[in-house]
């Protein structure tokens, strides 16, 4: 019997999972005559190179039979050490057997909605969120549900009103998914304040919280607060998950999971299901880096190299978009979100972008609720300065001048 | 609300996972005065680490930027090209575009899982089977079916009675899970015309089939014809898994599904949730090293190697075991299969093993309905050829001597 519909073969969870709308962009990254500030990758200016071509030589010439065999599907155990180490010091009380290695913080997310999530389960999103994370609890058919925030973050209130629906409905959250530092899509760093409020909430409502941090480490200007909210995490409700891929590289793919002991190993034998291990010489690579004391000049190389992209991205929008759009403060990470005044829908204008040579991300696939139209995510990570500022010259001629109105 | 009872969370999944059985005597391996046959793991005197030292070298020169980078969820196009003509010489008609790059075959296996296994789906799989692709169908709550082996592989009167016995309850399979050459656990070679018989009946009951691939380079006698099922699969219902694990390294984890087009975009969504995309720097190097050529001679020296140690482990089984028990032939991959004919556990068996210093990987685990109490898996590719000779005679004792009679 020939195999005339294929997609009749899909389980449910096949039939559910979504294509990401951003990635489905990435085309446009690579014609040189567009302008880009779609993609979410960081810039390849910042990989370290030459350390990890000293690293690798060294795992190679020292342990190969390690780097280049299976490993423990937890992880390499000194890196874990490392993890609870730094964790240590972005104030998280951690030993390494809470740490599990994945391949990368995605992996993270997909092992979180697999072992946490069932169909019709209600996952609380922010308003925006990230579109990998959504796609994950997408795939096991979660019920999605957004809560607002501003420019402090997540509005508390806002999620009380949720939760106190949904308690009304005798349903309760299973998870909230956030990324409180410089969140992507919207670069935003939630306040203390609003961190404390959510965790109350947490142990009020009885959800568990995924704290998705991997932007922590780039900060851009003195006197922000990146403390975790797992920092505040007493009932040992936060699924802390972290990543290299920013301060590194994300072609090592290299992130993680801290968890509560039963939840962990839970992760543990999903992981096994999923991949075995990650990758052996990424890992490697990544000790031999973190054990070198080469890291923190890494890190602050980093930053200094995006303080110094966003701020000439900032300065262009005050020029052309004064009055006429709001944009977050960016004060870290590697996007600005940008809400235009007008109305206007970002999504169809794609086309008309591309024909005046330039490129964004539209805001609506962030949205949960549908909202977004007018908003859009902008990266500083990808232009160098020249190109960002006649590329939001080439926003501006499209979104502000007449005939477009 | 602190949280007492964190495994309440769990999703239906999460709570069905099961660890693997052979995973957790891999600590076994460590102790130096066990001789141990146990593990499945590539020997790492197979390693090409002077040509992964090199390459990594060239990549790292010429195009950190991809290497250290985020990359296609397919995965590097030339590195897709070359499997695309690696599955040609296999006889496989497949282009580049059917060819998806995964992190390691588990990962084919669990998006196979995620992608078209809903919660009761029958699943058939060989008494015996690999535990890690069990696991990714246990994880989405798959009603596994066991069918017979014998020395020439699936016997087909099995699947048909198996395949009738569902019909008469108004069921069909979803598909078949099998590993034609050097199957793991067994070692098994299934013939040509047992192949054919798979796929009539494939046809015939509407499933389809997972063929898992990993070993079929690993060829140590003449005459073996390890031709894919997936060369006579004329209405493309064969979903094929391959890997560079046992060729060049699991370490770089690479692995790749080649399959039905509209399933394959499925496949590359299901993976976009997993993990974006596998690791780029791995992919650099094994692309790197399929382009230069000395992929052949890797794979003879691979081939040079376990034939060797093949040979010792059947010529001590011959020596030891002859009249008390069976093995498979081994004609290919990384395992010989026994079944002793006394009645005994060899699960129970363990402790007196290590305590006798002699390891190996009880059968049980890798049978569905309960069977294979009698049978243990034993690799060539860990020990010196001195020590598995002593290992043999050691477990000679253990099992033929009277007072464990």
């Amino acid at each position: 019997m020939p195999l005339r519909e294929p997609l009749q073969y899909l389980s449910s969870n096949g039939r559910s999972f979504q294509p990401s709308a951003i990635r489905a962009l990435s085309h446009l990254l690579n014609d040189p005559n567009v302008i880009s500030f779609a993609g979410g990758a960081p810039s390849p200016n910042t990989f370290p190179v030459e350390l990890v071509s000293r690293c690798v030589q060294r795992v190679l010439s020292e342990r190969p039979h390690i780097a280049l065999q299976y490993g423990p599907t937890l992880g390499l155990p000194r890196l874990r050490q490392f993890v609870a180490s730094l964790c240590g010091e972005r104030e998280i009380a951690c030993a390494a057997d809470q740490v599990l290695l994945t391949t990368g913080s995605q992996q993270a997310l997909d092992l979180v909605a697999s072992v946490l999530v069932d169909p019709e389960d209600v996952v609380l999103v922010e308003l925006p969120s990230y579109v990998g994370g959504l796609a994950s609890f997408i795939g096991r058919r979660a019920t999605l549900a957004g809560v607002e925030q501003d420019d402090d973050g997540i509005v508390v209130e806002d999620l009380r009103r949720v939760c106190m629906k949904l308690r009304e409905e005798r349903r309760r959250p299973k998870l909230l998914y956030t990324i409180p530092n410089f969140q992507n899509p919207s670069g935003r760093l939630m306040s203390q304040a609003r961190r404390a409020g959510v965790m109350e909430a947490a142990s009020e409502f009885d959800f568990l919280i995924v704290e998705d941090d991997p932007y922590g480490e780039l900060v851009y200007v003195d006197g922000v607060d990146t403390t975790p909210i797992k920092n505040l995490d007493i009932d040992e409700r936060i699924i802390y998950l972290g990543s290299f891929s920013k301060i590194l590289s994300p072609g090592l793919r290299c992130g993680w999971i801290v968890a509560q002991r039963d939840l962990l190993r839970k992760f543990e034998i999903a992981k096994e299901a999923a991949d075995l291990c990650s990758g052996m010489l990424d890992q490697s690579i990544v000790d031999e880096i973190c054990n070198s004391d080469e890291l923190p000049s890494q890190i602050a190389s980093v930053r200094s190299y995006y303080r110094d992209r966003r701020a000439v991205l900032l300065e262009s929008l005050d020029e052309h978009f004064s009055g006429a759009a709001r944009w977050t403060a960016a004060t870290g990470g590697l996007f600005t979100f940008v809400t235009l005044l007008r109305e206007v829908d970002t999504a169809v204008m794609i086309p008309d972008a591309v024909a005046a040579g330039v490129a964004y991300v539209p805001g609506a696939p962030f949205f949960v609720d549908g909202s977004g139209a007018q908003t859009m995510r902008l990266t500083f990570a990808k232009e160098p300065d020249d190109r960002m500022r006649e590329g939001v010259a080439r926003l501006a001629r499209l979104f502000l001048s007449r005939e477009h109105g």
